[in-house]
């Protein structure tokens, strides 16, 4: 009988731990999923931010040492984002001019992560009906800092109009 | 021997009631970016009702005590809302008039839910090519009404033309 | 004590089965919103192999019997479509043109699944400013094969221009 008992035991034993296991993996699935919506969430706020003009707001979704490089130029770290795009962009947006933010391509690896998705600044045209003045892409790495998703690296590249190639040099 | 027993029973059972724990609130969390997901999803159907001038789908993405709010006014509730709508925007959809809708930013709390998003109203323009006529935003609250996602309350606002402003009181 | 003992091990026995039984639903459920966001991938890479004239690539997001219906006819099965477009769309993308990709609805039903999207074809306008060319709707239907989703039909329709009437026959 203790035999019996103690092969009972064992079973009892091995189920728990085998569900724990699945559990793991379910919460990890769970986890990217999660990572996933809340990088799609920050590509929004970006462009949310940008049309408010809050470049605080902006900033803060950029990590400590987190890059902005685009039209303008390159910029590294919340701070020195704010004060660049405030000093690039001035005064409210009376236009209420604001970009389609589309085909988000996101890829999760851990506690790192990639985007890359489509822009098309909409503007006020000569009718004053909605007109796209650029279009372009963005190429994003991402980091956890401290729980949340953050702009590493944005890299903002115009397709339309057709930039001029690059001076010979 | 009975004592060790009794602890292997207790690491037993508590085995189990951690894996029922972690399991209560790992499906809380997909609840949740399934509820995000439903969100989304009538987010889209709104556009196609609207599209194919399917007034009665539309409305039925409504609360019992939804509203509309917009342009032509403030509705509330689906009977009145599919009235409404089917007197404001009649016949066929000979133009297959579009919106592209984008920028979705939603947060689930519960059985509410918050929206915000943007629209960019596709029509064919002078060229026949397709042309954006209007764009703005949506703000939106959600309830969770028989197990389904709804609209509680949908604020549909113009950016682009800019409109003009209030008049003096 | 015997009774009560084997009535213990009863309900530890119970627990991690309810315990299985639900992580086994959960799991349905967390398979199905990763399907959603892999189709989500799938629909945007199409934008990105169509954008790089990259048809190899675009021709491995079909099914092995995988349709393309559109403008330029029907094709089937991943080296046929290959040669298709390259025949159709040839030389690089110097317009750097892009699809808008937008109002994804996706519905998974096990190991097949449907989605519905539209898309605005943006082309540099004769102010080389983007200007949208031509937009419409991808009518799709996708199958899991060998553990990933392809598309097994695209029907791409135009909605602007307005397509002329099918002639009298």
């Amino acid at each position: 009988m203790r035999a019996s008992f103690i092969l009972i035991l064992c079973g009892v034993l091995l189920l728990p731990a085998s569900a724990q296991q699945s559990d793991k993996s379910l919460a990890a699935r769970v986890q990217r999923l999660e990572d996933i919506e809340e990088i799609r969430g920050v590509l929004i706020e970006y462009g949310r931010y940008l049309d408010a003009r809050d470049f605080a707001g902006y900033s803060r979704l950029f990590a400590k040492d987190g890059e902005w490089v685009g039209g303008f130029g390159t910029v590294q770290g919340p701070a020195a984002i704010q004060a660049f795009m405030e000093k690039q962009i001035t005064g409210p947006n009376r236009g209420t001019t604001f970009p389609i933010l589309s085909n988000f391509r996101i890829n999760v690896q851990g506690d790192t992560a990639t985007a890359w998705s489509r822009w098309t600044f909409m503007t006020p045209g000569p009718d004053k009906k909605p007109a796209a003045a650029q279009a372009g892409r963005y190429d994003d790495t991402f980091v956890r800092e401290n729980g949340h998703w953050k702009f590493k690296r944005r890299v903002a590249s115009n397709d339309i109009p057709v930039p001029d190639p690059a001076p010979a040099k």
